[in-house]
């Protein structure tokens, strides 16, 4: 149908990677004399071959991917990490079924953050690195799919920020091979400043890095079974807050105001609402939680904007149980689920832009009524939105749905009650991490649920790290047709 | 602003009418002998001769609407009739409280069914016979609306079916009248058709003609607290399920049928969805409920098939306390509650077009992302579907989901817990009756709610009625400039 190898090729190359960042965790285990590099220095060695053999007897191929191609480089790519990514897992000392370690690697690599493991502070430290580097690789994975695969892809409205860039080129790997590197530099940057951040808060330096790499990649993976509610440290809290929105906010900003347009991050609409969106988050949470019960208005805001951060960026740390706020906060954390971040960013869920490209479209719809002959033109960053983009926004939003729809009614039928299907299923799309109510909620966790269960959350988290389309467009006949 | 004169006028027609209609239950009390007929009597003049006053004072005006004047007319007539549909239920011997009996009153107008009144089997049969009049009502004025009303306002796609009869003319109220002609025939006939199968079945008369209006108006509003599940009868079950489909179907097209075109409503692909998707909501729900139970497969299906239609449709009758048969029946049902009916029928929800409208939208978008300059067009009923139908209806679902938000919100900020407040707020914006959960579930009633909750409900309520934009329309200052 058409030439695998190119496709063959990227993927041992970045399983070649994959299995050169599992030498991290095998290190880590030495220091610590745990048995655990054993496993982590055989499945780097099978990750790093395996990879190597691909890219190499692939290398002769086209440097160029047409369209199918493309999307079949990305799907795959996702999974077939995900695959090698589970290996520690499945053979590491904590002895997980091979579903749990399927899960818990997807998670990481999706950067969602839902955990089957308990007993996270007696982990050794190999297992512990091992999933936050997964979460900090997904991480710097979608940004660079962002800004260099996904608006080729035109998935979702992603061509909304290539058209920004006046890009028309179709040559897709070295244009995101010249990014990565820009971005890439920049993310490293970012995790260190993290770290050294949190260590000099009070964290080991251990705990600095994995966290400061979670944090970043919005993934939410922690060391400790409290998350960051284990620290109780305000200041910790602020930190993690903080990068929590680095993470979340559009990564070629940052370079354009490294490069010189200070102001660039400032003037973006996108990241104007943002913090419009979650400053009305918070205070209506904290206000709400003030008024309503008996704690202080400083308890109150620190409390609300840690969590509804985590929850609207789809980090999902916690440091309290927000579960037992009552009926409104429940209601609240469940919709700032679906929210989400900035396009180019680590962060999942519907996306800002998307959120302002559906309010414009609607406020010219309702003014349209009103004055039929009128010409109204919805706008995004003050220029005319295309049709095209509008179309596939609004798309998206509706597949969106359809997707959450379905996830909950399978989740349902392996037995979960209403509020833990349906948030799961938001979490998984979302990828945020916790769900609500007793089991999966901000103290629970995954692994009571069933085996296939668990898969359909993968589903999710895979649908909704590939923006719905990056996995829908294999559904329909017209990709299998010649 | 504009001349409220011919608003005003039509308005006082309206409330002429309803005074006329508050006779009825007038002459059913005084026929059992019932203090009632007092209050239903001072309630029929006073609406009556304010009506007139209106009408009279008003009626120099001219004929013709604007644009304006057409959306000030609908939104004021349903809440002033509403209003006066009220006083009955305050000064009956119900005791209802001013809040109370608005929701009441709104549920029936509006056709959705939620009751604040329990002990119906004791309540005198003027305030039962006037519940059931209020939605029977209100469904022939939807009716009325959708076909020569919503078209003109272009709201939410409507003008896909002005385009279908190929009217093009603004003087919405001579042809509302020659449409009102037909349809009010044909809306009587198959009241009484409905009336005379569910007396054949074992109802009394009272009993088959009161539920006969509120089946055919999908409105639900019963004459016992148990609802349909009084009866205990497979064959009214089963005539009930037929009489919900035929509200939910296209009115005109049963026109078209008795003018010499049978096949109209055969060939509709509206119809066609419908019956698609009603037929696979009905099977899952009887499937699961025969493995998982220990019930029959025909109590399955039985059970199923009439508390699905029923909840698709929006009626909200209920037979069995679906709610117990656990998390997927729940995440099920709280789907087929959003889903509706037919455009231009009495049913309310998404509706099938606009799921239709989506679908094909979807399914385009997707074709076009594998072959970028292939042409792909989306077709309704064999038509290609404009653009600004697609915007509107794409637009429509996204006010939809930001209104359930919204009315999520504000009922949980009333203290109303998670599943409570979502199937609340989704069952008033669809028009459906019931809610889930132990307060407004199958077996419940809204009278515990905060009056707080009721009057957002109430607000969620007229909106769906009104397609969202027949209220929101007010909110943009576009509207209230000159």
């Amino acid at each position: 149908m058409f030439d695998v190898r190119p496709v063959l090729y990227v993927i041992g190359l970045l399983l070649a990677a994959l299995g050169i960042g599992m030498l991290v965790p095998a290190i880590a285990d030495i220091a610590v004399g745990n048995r655990d590099w054993q496993v982590f220095l055989a499945a780097a060695a099978t990750t790093f071959f395996i990879g190597l053999g691909l890219a190499l007897t692939n290398r002769g191929a086209p440097q160029s991917l047409n369209l199918r191609q493309a999307f079949f480089l990305t799907a795959l790519s996702w999974i077939v990490i995900a695959a090698f990514g589970a290996l520690p897992f499945i053979y590491a000392e904590l002895g997980l079924s091979f579903t749990d370690a399927f899960f818990e690697s997807v998670s990481g690599i999706t950067t969602t953050g839902s955990t089957v493991i308990s007993g996270l502070e007696d982990a050794p430290p190999g297992i512990l690195l091992w999933r936050s580097l997964l979460q900090w690789l997904g991480g710097i994975g979608i940004i660079v799919m962002a800004v260099a695969v996904m608006p080729m892809l035109q998935v979702g409205g992603m061509q909304l920020f290539r058209m920004e860039s006046s890009d028309t080129s179709e040559k897709i790997l070295p244009r995101a091979a010249q990014i990565a590197g820009a971005l890439g530099v920049l993310y490293v940057g970012i995790t260190l400043i993290c770290s050294i951040s949190l260590w000099l808060a009070g964290m080991s330096l251990f705990e600095g890095i994995t966290h400061a790499m979670t944090t970043i990649a919005t993934g939410g993976f922690s060391t400790f079974d409290a998350s960051i509610g284990h620290f109780d440290s305000a200041l910790i809290d602020a930190i993690v807050t903080l990068f929590m929105i680095v993470g979340s906010l559009p990564f070629v900003l940052y370079l354009q105001v490294l490069r010189g347009r200070p102001l660039a991050l400032w003037r973006d609409t996108q990241v104007q609402w943002f913090f419009g969106i979650a400053t009305a988050g918070v205070l209506v949470m904290a206000l709400y939680q003030y008024f309503s019960g008996d704690a202080t208005l400083g308890s109150s805001l620190r409390y609300s904007s840690f969590n509804i951060v985590s929850i609207m960026t789809g980090t999902g740390y916690t440091t309290t149980d927000y579960d037992t706020w009552g009926g409104f906060s429940v209601v609240l954390f469940f919709l700032m689920m679906f929210v989400g971040g900035c396009a180019g960013s680590t962060s999942c869920g519907v996306k800002i832009f998307r959120v302002q490209v559906l309010y414009e479209t609607a406020r010219c719809q309702v003014q349209r009524l009103i004055q039929p002959h009128g010409v109204f033109t919805p706008r995004f960053n003050h220029k005319p939105i295309p049709n095209s983009v509008r179309d596939a926004v609004m798309n998206f939003f509706f597949l969106f749905f359809v997707c959450f729809i379905a996830l909950s009614l399978c989740l349902s039928a392996f037995g979960l009650d209403f509020i833990t299907a349906a948030s799961g299923a938001g979490s998984a799309l979302a990828n945020v991490g916790p769900g609500l109510g007793d089991v999966i909620g901000p103290t629970g966790n995954f692994s009571p649920l069933p085996d296939g269960a668990k898969w359909f959350l993968m589903l999710g988290m895979l649908l909704g790290r590939l923006e719905l389309l990056g996995i829908l467009v294999f559904l329909s006949p017209a990709f299998w047709r010649g």
